[in-house]
């Protein structure tokens, strides 16, 4: 039933996480149905936001100038890195906290396993950058799977070498969050990294 | 954190049905992260669809040319044409069974609240093919919402009036359904249109 370009539309549709064939005939049928303009100004975006949208040659991070925004402002104290997978940590971070700090992103995490290595992370930017002596305290923010922890102890190995000091932010309990209703490997990490009190 | 052009494109984002200001956010990183290829296809397929499809002049549903396959079709039996909302129902019809009639697609349900009327249904249209008497047997298959029932009733006093038998679907217990996990409505749906047996 449906028309050969409609169906290109339905399978581009699903290069979005989350939509597969089922939603993308139901977002193609939506747009044309009622939302053409709408449609018309997400191509326009998409394409504007992949041609203009680079990596701040500083943190890695998503910008549209060769610096971003974060890296520019001289608020931001250069002594305290915080290194993070993703942009969305960046984010994150900034969202929930008053960090005066900057950022490293490393885009990814090392996972040899995937052809990851710390090059194709510019980890060599990072050790350029803690060289220079500028930075005082790595704060490595790397996630808990098995490439996130690999990830941070590779950093921490290279602080050390460089005699940058290194912190990881603590896993645990949520705050707020009930014992009985956390999951048990994050419960036995709190316990394991309980501090003196 | 996000950069002006990257805003304009989580903004854009959120005219695909379902996808709010956090999961636009997750989808234009990952675009951005992932599959900048993917996107610009994307762009491209949105583009060429809003532009190149419009609607049927027959029986009204999606289609780049004037007619679309199905009407065109010498296979299909114009004695019989099915009523449906949208150009979804179609797929579905045509997934489902082995359906030999046309169709006719409102792009929509009366609604006067909403500004609906017979005209902006084209239901004249319509009218004019069951005026030719071609059309032995008009299905009616609108929802049951209040509009599709409401619809339903307009499209069978036009038939009458012009001496075409309609139809309506059955609407009823799901095959394969437990009646105690049916909701009550469906359920005295059923109870009321049984039939002799």
């Amino acid at each position: 039933m449906t028309t050969p370009v409609l169906q290109e539309l339905i399978r581009a549709l699903q290069c979005l996480p989350g939509i597969g064939p089922k939603s993308a005939q139901r977002a193609a049928f939506y747009l044309l149905e009622r939302n053409r303009d709408g449609a018309r100004r997400l191509a326009r975006h998409l394409e504007e936001a992949m041609t203009r949208i680079g990596h701040c040659e500083s943190c890695r991070t998503f910008s549209e100038n060769s610096r971003c925004r974060i890296c520019e402002s001289p608020e931001r104290d250069p002594g305290t890195l915080c290194v993070v997978e993703t942009p969305l940590d960046v984010a994150a971070i900034e969202h929930a906290l008053d960090y005066k700090g900057q950022y490293f992103v490393l885009m990814g995490r090392l996972s040899p396993i995937d052809g990851v290595s710390p090059e194709s992370l510019k980890l060599n930017l990072l050790e350029e950058r803690l060289a220079t002596g500028v930075v005082k305290e790595l704060i490595v923010a790397t996630g808990t799977t098995m490439e996130g922890e690999a990830t941070a102890h590779y950093l921490k190995q290279m602080a050390r070498h460089l005699q940058v000091k290194a912190t990881r932010i603590a896993y645990g309990v949520p705050v707020g969050g009930e014992l009985e209703y956390v999951d048990s490997s994050t419960l036995s990490h709190a316990i394991q990294s309980r501090r003196e009190y």
